[in-house]
């Protein structure tokens, strides 16, 4: 093989499919890149569990293929001047990667053992710009758990029902959910994606309007952008009914200001320095939230402004999940619905019967 | 003792004093910073080996001093809404610390056990631009050495000389010097300040025209700012005789671009992945600069322009070392001199007769 490229282009790929390259792997070819060149260039990174594939745009002179390793070739391209790069593979397996006055010869690994990417059918296409997709997995990522003996609470639910697309996770203490409507005549499915290839999929995708295509078949799921195509296994399962966890009965409702309720909480948790989640204590009374905490260096109190529609009420929580759910609403205020000391609190839009965000905290006792 | 201050600028203090206190200590005490209340409001920081004194601005209402926990401390006022800040110690010795909203109560610690800074006689004063002094702590600390069994190799001897300030580093593969003139009818006198204490300082100084003030007597030297006072000890014993090891005599002389040198040799260096001190090979001749590197998966040429003076050379060496040097020069050029295969080769200005700088690095057997 023997290709051409700029090396903005060829390092903007490597970093795309290295999000799949293992760099722990009992199969060392995994530790390397696949470069393909028949009509196109292509670069393919393959943990087993998820495998990235990623066009550059290349002037062609020979086709072939070879595998290099990751981490080596992308140390160097990254430090190649910004020029065009020639990438050659010799009769030996040698990879020769040229560049203005570098040249490099690698050793290269014979391709015909690297596995090849799932076959997914392009059946049942759900069209989603990167930006909203990638919006919908930071809200929703950060609560999967990470219980191994629960492996279906280690992924996100990816839900069409009645053309709504649903995001939900679900670690066992809280819940995060994102709903939108997508206009489509797709027919319903769920399925679910584990959370740490969500969280790599969310570092490539662009904060733009491009298309990402989404679909799924024989237990795996495909993001198919124009410039590269990830898949990923699926979590096998059945998900919680999260349904039957979220209602708006309430016995005391707060409108918040999302920025000063975190910054209040950020301030309350750090009393207790080392041990993370010691429980802040809320006293929701007379349109204030007060805010308090006691560890053994000292103690702290907040103290917001809200609205308040109900009783008055005193109740604890991690204050990390609080926080986490603050982080992840994008409008400036938010409502909050508590019903008891025991049961979750469950953030929501302020608009009345918008259900596009729901996090619910369970509550802890103090 | 009762004040208020700024968030800003009480953070800039502690920011400023955290650098000399402690993480790990048998002494408690020194895990925190001194609070003191008299005609001003001073932060100190003391880890016995560097002390750290500064003066924040602050409406003085009670006299008095406390020790607080450094990290929490400096935890809370970083998460303070940017206002005005008051604290206040109680008898019980418990400090409160107001903001807006905010209301922390925090164990503060007897002072009566803080050790106090050690009293330097303000004498013979070096006075430099904070500029100049982080500059040739920068372009000399990173060559010190960190065998402990041989101490004053792991400090920067500072000297001043016939008008001179000398700044110079070895740890036994190369040197680092930078000299600079100064306007002063200072006595000579010749110091050696630990290295790790000089990187703390470097952080410490602004680049900016302010004036720093150095002085030094038992065995302590003084880095005195307007707002900030930094007393560190002084490392015992005899520094090397580096004009020894500095002479210009040379078989083979050459003029180089500094960033493309750099460049080449990083990229050069990457070949050997793991081993970051694998030699590389570099091949003088005909105005060029040949630099090669074998590994055991590839191997690399990169190639230079030059002005060649002398015979033309084959020497090995750590890249690193080479990188290092390159890095702490500021001009576009530098001149290179080489003796033989088995001695150091010294970078230094291109003017002839400057001798601003000086940077020795040993050669490596290939």
């Amino acid at each position: 093989m023997k290709i051409i490229c700029s090396k903005e282009n060829l390092l903007n790929g490597i970093n795309i499919v290295q999000k799949a390259v293992s760099t722990k792997t009992t199969l060392p070819i995994l530790e390397g890149i696949l470069l393909n060149v028949d009509d196109k260039f292509k670069l393919t990174g393959n943990d087993l569990e998820i495998g990235i594939e990623c066009f550059v745009e290349a002037d062609i002179r020979n086709t072939g293929s070879i595998v290099i390793n990751s981490k080596m070739f992308g140390d160097i391209v990254r430090r190649l001047p910004d020029s065009e790069v020639l990438i050659e593979v010799n009769e030996d397996n040698l990879v020769i990667v040229e560049c203005e006055n570098s040249h490099f010869e690698i050793k290269g690994i014979n391709p015909s053992g690297y596995p090849s990417l799932p076959v997914v059918e392009k059946e049942n296409i759900l069209s989603l710009t990167q930006s909203d997709l990638k919006d919908m997995i930071r809200q929703t990522v950060f609560a999967v758990g990470s219980d191994e003996n629960r492996p279906v609470l280690t992924g996100t639910l990816i839900e069409v029902k009645n053309n709504e697309l649903v995001f939900v996770s679900i670690d066992g203490y809280r819940l995060a959910l994102r709903k939108k409507l997508i206009d489509t005549d797709l027919s319903d499915f769920s399925v679910i994606v584990p959370g740490k290839i969500l969280n790599e999929i969310s570092k490539i995708l662009q904060s733009t309007d491009e298309e990402v295509l989404v679909y799924n078949s024989n237990n795996q799921i495909v993001f198919d952008a124009k410039s590269w195509r990830i898949v990923s296994r699926l979590i096998e399962g059945k998900f919680l009914n999260y349904n039957s966890l979220l209602n708006k009965e309430f016995e005391t409702k707060v409108i918040i200001n999302n920025k000063e309720f975190q910054s209040s909480l950020e301030r309350a948790s750090l009393i207790s320095m080392n041990d993370k989640n010691s429980p802040v204590k809320l006293f929701i009374n007379n349109d204030k939230i007060v805010i308090t905490s006691n560890a053994e260096l000292g103690n702290v109190r907040e103290e917001i402004n809200c609205e308040m529609v109900g009783n008055s009420l005193e109740i604890g929580y991690n204050p990390t999940y609080l926080i986490d759910a603050l982080k992840a609403i994008d409008d400036e205020r938010s409502a909050i619905y508590f019903i008891t000391t025991n049961a979750p609190c469950t953030f929501r839009p302020v608009i009345e019967n918008s259900d596009a965000f729901a996090y619910l905290v369970q509550a802890v006792r103090i």
